[in-house]
């Protein structure tokens, strides 16, 4: 929808490959037809650092950033800095709310809910108000922006029992604020990356100023070791550690709802473990 | 997306419009830039009849109309019949799994969730197999149904708690079978049109033929006596009754979920208040 609203026929939409869905975006916007252009990637070194510096197109329309590659466990925890007459987009689906963020310098922000707002099937999308008169025309109505803002999000039947609870999960983040949100975040992901940096057992697989405080991922001496890790911590009750198949190794999912305590677990279950085979 | 993926550009989209949803569908198809025809519409009489008869376009791609229309009550009780080399589509969004119908007759069936099958956000699709390689290409991704075959309905991540319903609610349909599950509709549906036919107080909106077992639309002698209706019902835990801003009147909806004992219950109540009122 980015590109249908947001890339006029002369202009240039920007984006940074950062990973599955950074990539998948741009390769979208050449889909429908759009003029679109690779500002920078980390395909180089598969993912495993984000670019800070890119280079923008001619007549940039926008540039579209994925704040957390949930596969690859990077994320920027600084807003990109573009020049007043480019909109900066980003796809937050996998680190919204999970620290405060500069909405002001953004034209759009979106994120699927089913990370840190909800359950799965509804979308957030913040768009800047001055937006409203700029965008395309002639899309199908569905896939206008425009549509939905008019209709105040119910130009269709909205997904109820989605919404519902965001507004409930939305209570919740409003009651801690969202710095405690991030203090939190922060701290579930040191028990992990601590140990993961005091040890020779363990091997974290993205630069650490780079490393997600929402998806950690790292590896361990070998591959049956890692089988064997991921099976005795299901039998505790950690489950989905599994890294993603086009990366292999361990992935640890550390998104606003897990607890302190299940984090602090990991933890001392990954020092126990490389007690006993490291 | 019927458009978009099943309208060739050397061949016309062909529609019926009975109502809101039905006109909806064809203006879509003139916006997007399709080729669309109206073969036949009941607008001369707001919609209070369903047509039978239509005239298809040269290079016809399908007829598409909708089954039920829920604003102005009424339903298609037959399916329609086209020519082999046109496709059947329809709209069964507000009748979808109320009564059994011939899938073979149908080249698509789309229909909304939230009436009869479980709760808004998802949608549910029946494509014939072999459309899978006729349809069109070059579209989004998210906007071709060949995306959504191929990855099983999981190309994003699905929305899991309305499709987890959905199955419980499936299972429940089964378990009654179809058949008794239209039987149980047309009891339902009898018990109030039993008292607008026997009444000079109520009057049906729509042709007897057309009326439908979802949605049962009618009038009572002055707008005063539809609101003290509507208040008195509300009282006594029957809500819903307004009928939609664009008819006016009442309109008791009777969908799958409705228990044969609410139905008995406004009928019961229909006659009470002519009783006292007429």
């Amino acid at each position: 929808m980015i590109p249908t609203n947001l890339c006029p026929d002369d202009k240039i939409g920007n984006y940074i490959n950062t990973g599955e869905w950074a990539g998948k975006a741009y390769k979208e916007a050449v889909k429908i037809g759009k003029k679109a252009h690779l500002a920078a990637t980390s395909e180089d070194k598969n993912f495993s650092y984000l670019p800070k510096t890119f280079t923008l197109s001619e007549n940039p329309a926008y540039l579209h950033y994925t704040t957390n590659n949930t596969i690859f466990g990077t994320e920027y925890h600084k807003d990109l800095e573009v020049p007043k007459d480019v909109l900066l987009i980003s796809d937050m689906s996998s680190d919204f709310l999970s620290r405060p963020v500069d909405g002001n310098k953004y034209g759009l922000i979106y994120a699927g809910a089913q990370k840190n707002i909800g359950p799965a099937g509804a979308t957030a999308v913040i768009i800047r108000k001055d937006l409203m008169d700029k965008m395309n025309k002639g899309m199908g109505t569905m896939l206008s922006y425009k549509t939905h803002i008019e209709k105040d999000s119910m130009f269709n039947t909205p997904p109820a029992f989605p919404v519902y609870v965001i507004g409930l999960v939305l209570k919740w983040i409003e009651n801690q604020g969202l710095e405690n949100v991030l203090l939190n975040n922060q701290k579930k992901a040191a028990f992990v990356y601590d140990v993961i940096d005091a040890s020779n057992f363990y091997r974290g697989t993205v630069e650490k100023e780079d490393r997600s405080l929402m998806n950690i991922t790292f590896r361990l001496p070998s591959e049956e070791l890692e089988d064997k890790f991921i099976a005795e911590a299901k039998k505790l009750n950690m489950i989905g550690l599994k890294g993603h198949r086009s990366v292999g190794g361990c992935r640890a999912s550390t998104y606003n709802a897990l607890p302190l305590e299940a984090a602090k677990a990991l933890a001392d279950f990954m020092v126990d473990f490389e007690k006993r085979n490291g």
